[in-house]
């Protein structure tokens, strides 16, 4: 049975909405489940939710990393935080995977050097799943701010096993972030960047996709540098809101427009749903040697429980052993195609 | 009394939409208008439409700008279209401000090139009006994919002018689009930016703006690189009409949401209207020595209008000597700041 580890600290709702999530996952998912936190703040949320602890293994910690702290501190000053000792059970095979809603930075910094990278990878990423339908997986989401064009071909082969192993994505399409369609548009990144994609036979590369044609199932993974990734990714967050507000506002005219309200509230929520990135779990960091998932920080028990299925999937799945042979495959074709180019 | 040069090829909807508009801003608005195109097409698409085509002064062009065409094609081997004979006009003094829909990247480059920049000027900038409530303006929004911190600082002075002088914002706040909040966020770019930005005191500079916040009401000028600039642009546009599309899926459940559509209808068109840039003109390019709008390529005939009032409104108000009175003293300022760090 698979060990997940769940560092119940950080986010703005922990750790009561983390605790309640790890009572839904117990409920609902076939594995073993420690919860790493400060065990009297976990007890006392436990009793006044009249949950029971005792069903978790509990690993107690002072310590907790903040928005405020920087990336490094959890290997240095606050190595003994929750997410700290998580990181290092999780490196040392006290666990087979890990879920936390803590500060990202750090997070993706301790899953870099405690979990350390798989071989052959430059840099890992931080994938986020687009709530669209279908979802489209974006890489880098905000993580590698410089980015080189053999970053993002790697990317683009770890987004491609991440959507056919975890989403169940036959033939991945993969497109590059780009400000318009035509293979000479971008910077020279982009343009780099397109021509080892377009080379890349493994791939099934769609080409450039401009920020409008995101929504309109054009690719199923997305790759760019973290910096165009960031915007994105909170653009559409923030439209996303403004978009419900707007809704909210039209509804709330006069009567006639209340009652209209009422005949389509029941749809409502399916709307919300449809935009919300907590149905799908948090956002993995694909190029560590174990999974490690990051879930939204203002993620509710239900989404936390949704991050935690995701991380025991990709645990029960062997994702990072998939992820580590892909990338041990591009390292040594690309070394193959060097060594041509330069024959001894 | 001015004149506005317009540019009625090129475009989704050219000429048609373009006559017509032209039509309605002479109704509405005291200025000569001269419409640069095919003239036999202009006068078929009058009369098929009940126009009187004998109120302009009309130029004969027979070469179009094409969106395939390269940016420079404007002013080499189509320097006799549509848009190449406007904008030659414009930099001669036979016209006091121009509007196309045409391709982008050529009235970028024709501006630049043909209209010339003003002085002290690195680079101009496409400015984008998002349609928020209120507006904001976006610099660059495509045109500049690799820019440098003291263009950064260009553009916020640009945009600072263009916001109080057309559009009344009376102390225009300048955000710095970012992955983050704190001065320490993006790369090195963003990094020098912030404390170009903040040491200015002659903008009104608010800090960092993240994709999610842009929509909140907390700068009125946003200047990024154009690449995250079109990114945030486009992904704008594209969640934009998704949430159109949403709604009326929503409506169309069943007859009694089909009912509910009724009652919110008559507010939907403010909903539409609010999300829709034309209502504020076109894209302004800042840093030229004469106004150049760029009007959004699908236009209708009152988006149309609205771009050349805009024109109008920026040649009454002697926008461009202002933009050049603002660069120069910045490029004064820079110039002693230098001489103190370097005394002789």
């Amino acid at each position: 049975m698979k060990r997940i580890l769940v560092d119940v600290m950080g986010g703005d709702h922990a750790p009561l909405e983390m605790v309640k999530g790890a009572h839904l996952a117990a409920d609902e998912l076939d594995c073993e489940l420690v919860l790493i936190g400060n065990e009297e703040a976990i007890r006392r949320v436990a009793a006044e939710n009249d949950l029971d602890p005792d069903r978790f293994e509990i690993v107690h910690t002072e310590a907790v990393i903040t928005m405020e702290d920087s990336p490094i501190a959890v290997r240095r000053a606050k190595a003994d935080s929750s997410m700290g000792i998580s990181l290092r059970m999780l490196a040392e095979g006290k666990g087979d995977a890990m879920v936390s809603t803590g500060n990202t930075g750090a997070l993706f910094a301790g899953a870099t050097l405690i979990v350390r990278k798989i071989g052959g990878l430059h840099c890992p990423a931080i994938a986020a799943l687009l709530p669209m339908q279908p979802p489209v997986l974006l890489l880098d989401s905000g993580a590698n701010l410089n980015v080189s064009a053999e970053d993002l071909e790697q990317f683009a082969v770890m987004g491609s096993v991440y959507m056919r192993q975890a989403m169940g994505v036959e033939n991945p399409r993969v497109g590059l972030l780009n400000n318009g369609s035509e293979e000479t548009k971008g910077t020279s990144l982009q343009i780099e960047a397109y021509r080892l994609l377009s080379e890349n036979t493994d791939l099934n590369f769609v080409g450039n996709v401009e920020g409008n044609r995101v929504m309109q199932d054009v690719c199923d993974v997305l790759v760019t540098d973290g910096f165009s990734g960031n915007i994105l990714l909170k653009t559409m967050e923030g439209m996303g809101k403004l978009m419900l507000k707007t809704m909210k506002d039209l509804f709330y005219k006069n009567t006639v427009t209340k009652a209209a309200a009422l005949a389509v509230k029941p749809y409502l929520g399916e709307v919300k749903k449809s935009f919300d990135a907590g149905e799908y779990g948090g956002a993995p960091i694909l190029g560590v040697q174990k999974p490690v998932i990051k879930a939204h920080g203002s993620s509710d028990a239900k989404a936390f429980k949704n991050a935690i299925r995701q991380a025991l999937s990709c645990a029960e799945k062997d994702l990072t052993g998939d992820l580590a042979s892909a990338i041990s495959a591009l390292s040594y074709k690309r070394k193959e195609e060097k060594e041509k180019a330069e024959p001894s």
